[in-house]
């Protein structure tokens, strides 16, 4: 994936959270697509991408529910619709200045003393 | 939080994405929650969380909504929020066996070509 | 309900939907939440009850999602956000000038050639 | 409505909420569909539904969410999405044995006291 003479550091970390977060603002940039991604919106967006998660699930049982993987196109589609719910929430997150890595690191502290384990 | 003698990798390592996601699963080992974290009850907790995101926003106009960290208690209802979308797909993800950053990657590439900027 | 003297047509007929989609907008221009109500804000609202209703089930297997209204505060819970949805979708109507009755009718109009029966 | 010698109490009484309901009820019969329509899976397929209604309204500024029926395509795919919400919300609510129009002047009953006009 490393293109010699291009730019190896962001070629090479952009597989990172922060390095997805920075392809999605250039991405946005590119098209002018900021003036659109208020938090508002992007939260909305974010709920819209979940659904369609959800809708793949919907009319299956659990043990089906368990199974999605072993179809092809199935399978294409919820990594595409977790793509989708990840993006959205990275561009929420940019938008607003929420590190989600640590937002999620306090909240499992404050779970464990919620629900210790007995 | 580092504990001498103790695990210093795991400490230190844990917030990242996969430490983040091995937190989430010992947790839910501990409680004995497995049994409910079918691939379909998880991503119907996911869209439960988007909604409850969103419910922060849903009377704000756009700029209200762009000023939402300015107040505390609200800042933190919002970080609360993202880390139950992130923690929910981050089980998702573990439950089906998908890389959510590599989905997110391959996402991009294939969006990059779909709207190409002219 | 019925108050001698009072307005007997209006007690009487608010229990149907044009009744309540009155009753629903009386309640908010009193208040005056009108301002609020936009088609975008009223369409996230109902996406957030919808959300809540769902909570209900998130953990249930299908068997035990069946017997929710054996248990009388689960009971008022899922009447409560059914009447939040149904709140919502009115007044979301109202705002657009749509008839609910009449788009579901041409619907299912729709779907009967869409899914015939074989 | 009616129609001499023809079905008149079925073509008369069919576009009110009960009698949709009932036309629901009779397509998914026919379709062998009653098996997918646990309660679980109702409210879940409702979710997916506000989200499909929301979409349409995910990047429009407040001011373009009022004027959405000016478009025929899209005042199409507003009503279209109106009728699945009521559709599933029928369905689940016949599921559970909720009449939903009482559930909602329970409701306002409840918030006229809950939010007092000053």
């Amino acid at each position: 994936m490393s293109v010699a003479g291009g730019r190896p550091d962001a070629v090479t970390d952009t597989n990172d959270l922060a390095g997805l977060q920075r392809r999605l603002a250039d991405f946005a940039v590119a098209r002018d697509w900021g003036r659109f991604h208020t938090p508002k919106n992007l939260a909305t967006a974010l709920g819209v991408e979940t659904a369609e998660l959800a809708e793949i699930f919907q009319w299956l049982t659990p043990e089906e529910s368990a199974r999605v993987m072993d179809d092809e196109a199935t399978a294409f589609r919820v990594r595409d619709e977790v793509a989708d719910v990840l993006a959205y929430l990275l561009q929420f997150c940019a938008a607003l200045g929420v590190d989600p890595l640590d937002a999620l690191s306090d909240k499992i502290d404050r779970n464990e003393k919620r629900f210790p384990v007995t």
